[in-house]
């Protein structure tokens, strides 16, 4: 059997390991040699693999592709870009599979969410029917958790860890100035429509009256006046109150906050800046001072303060996404199943593609506390295991994380540009 | 020799690594128990002294004072207040004598900023007046890293860390979406009138195309054209744009561009918020899709990634105060002194706090760029070695830092309320 050559592309917002998900897979695949062809990366995911834009990861240092492990940020380059239905799109899927026939891909790896599963999906249906039959694999990767059929996706816990941490910390900093500064902060964290990354902020509290005192979820509309009750008695008995939103909070009319709230200085409505508005609101309503921080993209790239289970299972799953394809299937995704809370054990799974193309996965309103601003103990449960153990980048020197910059050499063209 | 106690206070903005001065100081002060009394600390600072609510440091666990070391915020409260002059506040300065005579206080140690030295000098001063002298010694601390004399700020290293590894961490997220999505990312940080955070992003950048392609500081007015030609150059060539600004950039009218732009739901001019003011602009005038991070209280507790420089350094400042007090010293401060940059070597000195007091240390133009945008190669060598190396806090098996909540036990009362 010819050795076939293996195609992988990141999809989507990219994570602290997404890398670390194709470091499993390009070691993996390396170690079996004597089977596989060398691996190729879209450049810029999907539309680098349109436009044959194809990195030949075999040029890279073993070491380079270890250093992959602890390196933020999407190593080949990633994109937004959904191909839409076979009928809609039957060109892009054609010149997919072109692509594939002129690289001698004999597999297709989509690391991504549940868009990229979907694509993936169809790719592995439209093969055979265009005569170049090809393995398709998805790989799970959302910082979002909302990938359905996997217990949790690879690139949340680290997340998760950096918000539990950093509002952890910067609550004992604002509460050390209370008494005479600060009364209220507010960090802003992703999540558009789940509330699993501002969950995440509430492992900080360990105790009733550890912070976050209050959790704003996307899942519920804010009741202005139970929230700002809720702050007022944070302030008036523990002195301060910590509070962590998420972007996607809407008010009762179903308007995203942060759309109703800020204008900018020529009057557009300021994008991704839920915290000031909550801010506004605090000191309108309590007259309390605040400050808030937002912590976008720093967030989905905290690589240092990365989450030792999700780093595991984030190369896991790209090792065992190589091992399906070795084992001849496709059309399915390497999966993490939990078998236990405490102690914290899972294994790798499978799942159809079908089965988890375009389903989002919402937290179950029992993960929220009956009020609807903290976290349940099952919440808890289930997301304490994933923040677990840390996995540091080593450093340099010079005091900075050494991370890795590919040669994302690209292989020689064969077609015409489409 | 009656064994006289000492009294300990922090002051103004907490720092990752304030608490790692008050572990070097209680842990020198306890290894000299035969010539020194308990260590009292003023709670929330100097308020917390004039009310006379002093928390007894003897009642903690070895272990948890020295846990100080890595925990951020500030252990015993901080608060911003500053006694006016001798003059103007007379009544607050014998207050503090009166304190200081109740609990039989020989060593007052004030940790703070250029506002604390000045009153740790002038309680030195007005002690021998009122009858009671008391040896009075400042520390320094303060992130804005602004005080004289001392070649560095505590608390400045971390910050400079958490800022330099943000930026690079967030920029290689950048530009692994930037052909499809996000062009420029702004990161906003701490800085009203000094740019020395704003610099340290600079380090960052090893090669002249690294991120963050442009910083913004409070030093130079922002030229909004040669600002915009500079992003637009980053974008069309490297396809995306990382940029620093610190919250105190001013336009050429010399106003705040936090104030001059966004307002709030209610019309208030948006404080601590000049990264969308930035990203606004660079739409309006060049069209590009940004996303802007605000790191706020995140980058000054952000122990999680200390520099092991700076915890050194702010450990060893609260050790050199209490044996200063044991030499009989008084109205002086604990510096650091610079021997060589490379290999970075310092040592302890000493200041009178007369040269300190008031004065704020400015960044030298020669730190900046011609162009305005950047850090020089004088400012890399000077900020590089107080990033360098890494001291992680213990973190507990749910994933998270250990850090230490002491019991802060008031002793009681002996005054009149004041």
């Amino acid at each position: 059997m010819a050795r076939k050559n293996l195609l992988y592309a990141q999809s989507g917002g990219v994570t602290p390991v997404i890398n670390a998900t194709a470091c499993g897979l390009i070691e993996t695949a390396r170690e079996n040699r004597d089977r596989l062809g060398r691996v190729l990366a879209g450049k810029d995911g999907i539309i680098g693999i349109l436009n044959e834009q194809l990195i030949d990861t075999s040029k890279e240092r073993k070491a380079d592709i270890a250093a992959l492990r602890h390196t933020p940020g999407g190593a080949f380059g990633s994109c937004r870009y959904k191909i839409r239905s076979i009928k809609q799109s039957r060109a892009e899927y054609e010149r997919l599979i072109e692509v594939f026939r002129a690289h001698d891909i004999g597999y297709f790896f989509y690391n991504g969410g549940g868009d990229s599963a979907d694509t993936a999906y169809k790719v592995s249906q439209i093969g055979d029917t265009l005569g170049f039959p090809v393995q398709c694999i998805g790989i799970p990767k959302t910082i979002d958790n909302d990938l359905a059929v996997t217990d949790n996706c690879p690139g949340f816990g680290s997340v998760a860890k950096y918000v539990a941490v950093s509002i952890m910390e910067a609550s004992l900093d604002v509460a050390s100035m209370a008494s005479s500064s600060t009364r209220v902060f507010i960090l802003e964290v992703m999540g558009r429509h789940a509330g699993w990354i501002a969950a995440a902020g509430g492992l900080a509290q360990r105790d009733k009256n550890d912070p976050p005192q209050v959790i704003l979820f996307p899942e519920i509309p804010l009741d202005e006046k139970a929230f700002l009750k809720k702050v007022d008695h944070a302030v008036k008995n523990l002195g301060y109150c910590s509070i962590v939103v998420s972007e996607g909070v809407k008010n009762k009319k179903g308007q995203f906050l942060a759309d109703a709230g800020t204008r900018d200085a020529f009057g557009h409505a300021q994008l991704g800046g839920v915290a000031p508005v909550v801010a506004s609101l605090v000191r309108e309503k309590l007259g309390y001072k605040y400050h808030w921080a937002v912590s976008d993209y720093l967030q989905r790239s905290a690589r240092h303060v990365a989450s030792k289970t999700d780093v595991e299972q984030a190369y896991a799953m790209g090792k065992a996404a190589v091992q399906f394809a070795l084992q001849g299937k496709t059309g399915v995704m390497p999966i993490i199943e939990r078998i236990s809370d405490e102690p914290y054990r899972w294994k790798v799974g499978e799942a159809q593609l079908s089965r988890v193309a375009n389903r989002e996965k919402k937290m179950p309103r029992r993960f929220i506390t009956a009020d609807g601003f903290g976290i349940t103990g099952a919440a808890r449960r289930y997301l304490e295991p994933l923040i677990r153990g840390e996995d540091y980048p080593p450093y340099d020197r010079h005091g900075l994380p050494k991370y890795v910059r590919l040669k994302n050499q690209l292989v020689a063209t064969k077609l015409e540009p489409f």
